[in-house]
């Protein structure tokens, strides 16, 4: 059997706003699940030999609930721009260049590199229309050691001409892109891409797929409201956004919604009550001038809501970012909310960024025994301290300032998969 | 004659949003002053060597206009607390370990070897009361081969009593400081703290040392409203915190005040007419939950606006990332002004880290012929790419991306400091 024991000081979020920390403690797991975390290695492991991070951080590694992978190439550029115009001018024209297989491959190849460096291990990841390089991406992830969901977009209008399917197309590659998907860590998703870019006949034939096939879904809801208008026109019928997801069977406690932006309080029963998954996704709201997601309010009702880096609208992959992205996003809203609602804590966003996700991969929040093993283990910073620091003030400065060359390991289930 | 001639992609802000490109352009500086920008080297510089950087991007050297050297030891730590709570918890007791000089002389001298390498080659800087730390300080500085003012911070109340001076030592040690203060690049700038750390009497002083050794001069302005309740308790003759450096001969042309997030019209007005600078400092004012400067409002009404990291308010010294959390910052303001003030652009707020702060300096904005040469020169990333882009494309990445390891050399009064 399979033993791994990691010995540093180990820190969990197995409940919102509260770190588990074990000081100079030991991880362990058999066959890749976790077996605990002991102060001192019982009897039973003694025989093992010890990773010893000495006084490194040992935390959960990352999942990031929504991101685009073909925009990879376009990271930090066209900010400027407002979604709809972003959307034209820069991102379809990229995704456009995955019908490149060789270019996928390359691309895709550094983006599951990073991921792994950046101690992101799950993730739930929009591909572009290509069947082929959503293929690719899948086994790129794979081979790199992520696990997650990947999804080949459907979109038969509102892409301009060089990157749209047909509605046929768009069904038929889909089935066969179920067909050819056969990955052990990487799963397919279904992606309507969002209402705008999705015709009626191409949701109702997805719903089905949805239902047959017992699939999760991953899509866009109330982002920006120049959108929430488009999607008003399109669909008079519905009184809310959501509703044009449901009507097709798109709706349900498999579905993630990425952004929820201008989702109201009746959206947001809609929301909690058919157990969807709501994507925060910060950085790129802030950056596409989107608005600033009520997250508080959303959480003190009782929606799941998980953290997206959302590149390339987000302009970063670290969830460190993402992390103090979400926090400052918070604040922003509090005080738009006229110092009404309280931000999210350093602790708070981590449980986003970790534990808020183990439900949607059939795990328990934090190391909990039983769960995969998904962690990283951080240095610190090597700045001149005036004290020695605690484990938590320790913990709050690696979220806010680690970057590259912090990581010196990660794991993603029971595997070590970089360091 | 001493002759520099930079080759690469040169760019610099010699106007608020407009950027000055020369594609395999060459910068040419004699005796440290920049001579111009050229697209071929001109007959009488022929014999000299060229620092040829290829395809890089050559850029203006950033200017950090206010920023706490004492609080670098506590960066990214106590980020969930409000203002003045913060103070006490924190930057306080740290602030007070500057006694030490040994403690000052190693953290100076990493924080000046990290200015450096981050490409930030002016600045205007807090130390802490200690008047020996503050000397190392300024040291450091010099020798790292940054530029600008260094000022030993008076604060005779409110301050705890761990970390305060009495009235009298604050005068006698500022004047003894001043008479010890001996550098090429590096010049005294008076620093009363804010106005809730020094009493009636201190500022009394500083206003007239200010005259009589003709000083420039910084402080805080109107950063919090728990700040603003405070001020308006201790001065309830002034109907406005900036009144309370007025009254003392501390608000001219060469002042400096960091933040005004809620400076109102009337402030704004006091600000512009005399002349006094706004440091915008967005990273600080988001962590501590300030408020968001009305920046574009400042703009259009003619004051001058220039940015600061604020570490440890702010959570980091790259320039890069405090241009991109001013543009942030500008965006929620924007929402919070009901989208009628347009967000900065990353030329806008590219210009406000650079050119904005060069009149601070007796300069012109850009590569201004005359001006001494201070520019970085900058790497791109790796990043897969779907096909060529442009310098300005390249620009805006850098500013969103760049991290470590980015620089390929800074220069600072025309010489190499970096690289």
């Amino acid at each position: 059997m399979e033993i791994r024991i990691i010995k540093g000081n180990i820190i969990s979020a197995p409940e919102f706003g509260k770190l588990d920390i074990t000081e100079n403690g030991y991880l362990i797991a058999a066959e890749g699940k976790i077996r605990g975390i002991y102060q001192k290695v019982p009897q039973e492991y003694a025989e093992h030999p010890i990773e010893d991070y000495g006084d490194a951080l040992v935390m959960q590694s990352f999942a990031d609930m929504h991101l685009h992978a073909p925009q990879y190439p376009m990271l930090g550029m066209g900010m400027d721009m407002p979604l709809l115009d972003w959307l034209n001018t820069y991102t379809f024209p990229t995704e456009a260049c995955f019908k490149d297989n060789e270019f996928a491959r390359k691309t895709y190849h550094r983006l599951a590199q990073e991921l792994a460096a950046k101690g992101t291990t799950r993730v739930c990841m929009f591909s572009s229309i290509h069947r082929e390089a959503t293929l690719i991406l899948m086994e790129e992830l794979e081979n790199a050691g992520i696990t997650g969901y990947v999804g080949k977009v459907n979109m038969d209008r509102n892409g301009g001409k060089d990157y749209q399917e047909t509605t046929e197309e768009s069904i038929s590659e889909t089935i066969k892109w179920l067909d050819e998907c056969n990955f052990e860590h990487i799963k397919p998703m279904l992606t309507p891409r969002f209402t705008p870019a999705c015709t009626d006949e191409l949701m109702q034939e997805l719903g089905r797929i949805a239902k047959e096939k017992n699939l999760p879904i991953q899509s866009h809801l109330s982002e920006n409201t120049g959108e929430l208008a488009l999607v008003k026109q399109l669909h008079p019928d519905c009184d809310q956004y959501w509703e044009t997801y449901e009507k097709y069977g798109l709706w349900n406690d498999r579905t993630l919604m990425a952004h929820c932006v201008w989702s109201d309080e009746s959206e947001r029963k809609a929301i909690r009550d058919a157990g969807v998954w709501t994507v925060h996704c910060a950085a790129s709201n802030e950056n596409l001038v989107s608005g600033y997601a009520p997250v508080r309010r959303m959480l003190d009702e009782g929606l799941n809501v998980v953290l997206g880096s959302d590149i390339a609208g987000g302009d970063h992959l670290s969830m460190f970012k993402n992390i103090t992205a979400a926090i400052r996003a918070s604040k922003a809203r509090r005080i738009m909310d006229d110092w009404k609602t309280d931000f999210l804590t350093v602790e708070e966003a981590f449980y986003l960024s970790t534990s808020a996700a183990a439900p949607f991969f059939g795990e328990k929040p934090g190391f909990a025994p039983g769960n995969s093993l998904h962690a990283i283990v951080v240095e610190d910073e090597s700045l001149p301290m005036v004290r020695p620091l605690s484990v938590e003030e320790r913990f709050e400065r690696c979220v806010y300032r680690r970057e590259h060359g912090a990581m010196l390991a990660v794991y993603s289930e029971g595997k070590k998969i970089y360091g």
